[in-house]
């Protein structure tokens, strides 16, 4: 099973780069598709199968696994107690006074992906925590290392949102911001909720969790760590295999809808029509100016459905998303204001009406000085060069930070291609990134 | 079951106001939509249905009606044999030296809708032919008329290609001017076959009329009349309830797909997308002033599905239809030009690809002198006022018109309102209608 201790060449890391390729390998395997990528859509199959495979290879290392009621697995290493009659090994110097149960060191990501996505986004983040878990459980048994705290892997449920909205689900459950009956009852198109969806997947009650785990979390986590990939192409220009992440640009997502009248497309001349696609595509390009015009801020109708959406029918309605981020929140709340106007402008002008919902609205958030601290001292331990960056994207690190010190790292896209079959990163900045959490869990839950 | 002979008021024509209502409320209730309208797409239940129910009235009525193997409806009224023993009736002059089997005149339109759909557009120009058909059948068993030539009404199938492309399928079928087996194998976009849907449908099959009647069609009709409502203004606003109407506008319509890059929505600066979606709503914005530009033509964008199609994605491939119309068949192909110019253009200045297919070409047609006059003398004859139209969007008489003597009249549309719920032709227009249709059947397929 642990082939990493005693391998020849290894410094002071544990993390074996053939058995994380091969962790990673078996979950790409999942929901794989046939041209290259993943799907792996929240509560599907595949990726209650991807959480699986993560117990699988969790417990396999010894691990303690468990599924709470949205789907969020953990995979636990206690502190080892001193066996009686063993000698203590080298840095076993401190007895075993810890007699409260100190909280848990996190780190993680999802294993969900979008539709037609890559293999790297989320998943990622999970398999390097796993491996730099297993790796100090090695430490540990080996007594290189005694930890005072537990250190938990995490697999949030839902990061992306792409089935059932909103996005990082599980982890927003996780800290508190959204009940979870109100997550459960969350819909998607064909009105299956995350309940039913869940049931259907068989999920929570893989490994006899279904539901009763809930009361049993932990609770607040002494701090967290995710490592994701960049998503971006920063780091690919600058030549850097990792950064330290200072924080995520602030989100609004909403729902749009464009009504105008339905007419037979041959017989109804050009001015006498209330095309709703005609007045949705103005739309979709004020979205691109509006993006333009608050730099570095994006915007993106990401989805678009047609009605009656016949080649022979004049489009009667049309609905869409719009998904607006910028690192400051008085701009996107400003992105917002100019999406509404230009959505309501351009219906006016066409004869169609305009509604807008606002779905959720993410505040730009700061991630702790002292947890940016132990990964760049931990970058630093390991040697690997790193450079500060801020995200785009948001991740669950972003609800995780309400309730525990966090801090993320990315690790390059080629291309900056994600959300997409194409996405990839190089196995060898995964495997250094592997080793900084590795070195940063044994600083924040090992005995100083 | 015959209500009209005999009733206090009538003049020449046997049209009742009352049955034909009756029978165009039975076929409305068929796919009624819960908020008025109508769907029964072509192949569909509801669609096989309202065949049924057309062959239940005709039949009730005396008529004989057969289904060919596309799903085409044929109700059938033979010339009276004089009954031996039996006086001739005061019309009947000329005995019975019609041995040889004169071909039928034809007079009808369909009964599928587009999705969503009004109750009007296709039942209104069967159920008035219908009406002025058993009106016919009355007149001649009342020896008030003799017939000289068969008269059928005619149902044609899937004339609006709202889910199997291309439209006017039925009559296309008839006129040999797409084959059979080309027609039953084109599949919708569940990769559903029409003969698939037919057989599911159990179309074919209703009446024991399997495929078998092809053998029997009777072939090339002596000439073919054709009502429908205008789906546009000029009658309502010229305030005149009939229209003949002298020939319909070329068409082009086709496929195209734009692609680009799909990426993370937070994570990919605009600069760097290649957003098929905001190229597609360039593209279709172009479309609308293409039409502007070549007045009085039309372009239509009617369905456009996206790619991922998550709302945390940029889109990588939007797919959409076009719709091309003008009276001018070299206007039309220059609006192709311009269009694929566009699209072309478009997808280059956004690192997009961009495809076109051509689904088909409909040529400019011009009905029969001989019929447009056949129309104008019976609505002379029965007093109703009307005007000539140039029809803006294609009919079954487009293809039928390739293989005999074709004219259609239109109704008004209230609004000019179609391919919509709410659309609607008064009542007294489609009564009007029916009877300029008996008055003309009796002068092409009555004796002199």
């Amino acid at each position: 099973m642990s082939s990493g201790t005693g391998s020849a060449g290894r410094s002071s890391s544990n993390v074996d780069a053939r058995r994380f390729e091969e962790s990673f390998r078996a979950i790409a395997k999942i929901g794989a598709l046939p041209g290259g990528g993943c799907e792996r859509l929240a509560f599907s199959r595949e990726e209650r199968a991807a959480h699986d495979e993560f117990r699988r290879q969790a417990e396999a290392a010894g691990l303690q696994v468990r599924v709470d009621a949205i789907g969020n697995s953990f995979a636990r290493l206690e502190p080892a107690t001193v066996p009686e009659g063993k000698p203590p090994g080298p840095k076993d110097l401190s007895g075993s006074e810890d007699a409260l149960p100190e909280p848990a060191v996190f780190t993680g990501s999802h294993l969900d992906t979008v539709a037609k996505g890559g293999c790297f986004d989320g998943a990622s983040g999970v398999l390097c925590s796993l491996e730099a878990v297993i790796a100090l459980s090695e430490a540990q048994r080996a007594g290189e290392v005694r930890l005072r705290r537990p250190v938990e892997v995490v697999a949030w449920a839902n990061e992306e949102g792409a089935r059932f909205a909103p996005s990082m689900m599980g982890s927003a459950v996780y800290a508190g911001v959204m009940p979870l009956e109100e997550a459960m009852a969350v819909k998607d198109r064909d009105g299956v909720s995350v309940a039913e969806a869940l049931a259907e997947a068989g999920a929570v009650t893989i490994g006899g969790n279904a539901g009763s785990e809930r009361a049993a979390a932990p609770g607040t986590p002494a701090a967290y760590l995710e490592l994701h990939i960049e998503q971006g192409v920063e780091l690919e220009e600058a030549g850097v295999p990792l950064a330290v992440v200072e924080g995520v640009q602030a989100q609004i997502a909403g729902d749009w809808v464009i009504r105008g009248r339905s007419a037979h497309a041959g017989a109804t001349p050009m001015h006498r029509r209330a095309d709703a696609l005609v007045a949705a595509a103005e739309l979709v390009t004020a979205a691109e100016r509006i993006a333009a015009d608050y730099e570095p801020g994006v915007a993106t109708v990401g989805a678009l459905s047609v009605g009656p959406g016949s080649r022979n029918s004049v489009p009667g309605t049309v609905s869409g998303t719009i998904d607006l981020r910028h690192p400051d929140e008085k701009a996107v709340a400003a992105m917002r204001g100019k999406f509404l106007e230009a959505g309501e402008e351009i219906a006016a002008s066409r004869g169609c009406s305009f509604i807008f919902e606002e779905l959720w609205r993410t505040p730009r958030v700061s991630f702790s000085p002292k947890i940016l601290q132990a990964l760049e001292d931990a970058a630093q331990s390991v040697g690997i060069t790193r450079m500060r960056l801020f995200s785009a994207a948001g991740h669950d690190a972003v609800y995780i930070a309400r309730i525990a010190p966090t801090a993320m790292l990315f690790v390059p896209s080629i291309g900056g291609v994600s959300h997409h079959t194409e996405e990839e990163t190089p196995m060898e900045a995964l495997i250094a990134g592997s080793r900084v959490l590795e070195a940063a869990l044994t600083a924040l839950a090992g005995l100083k």
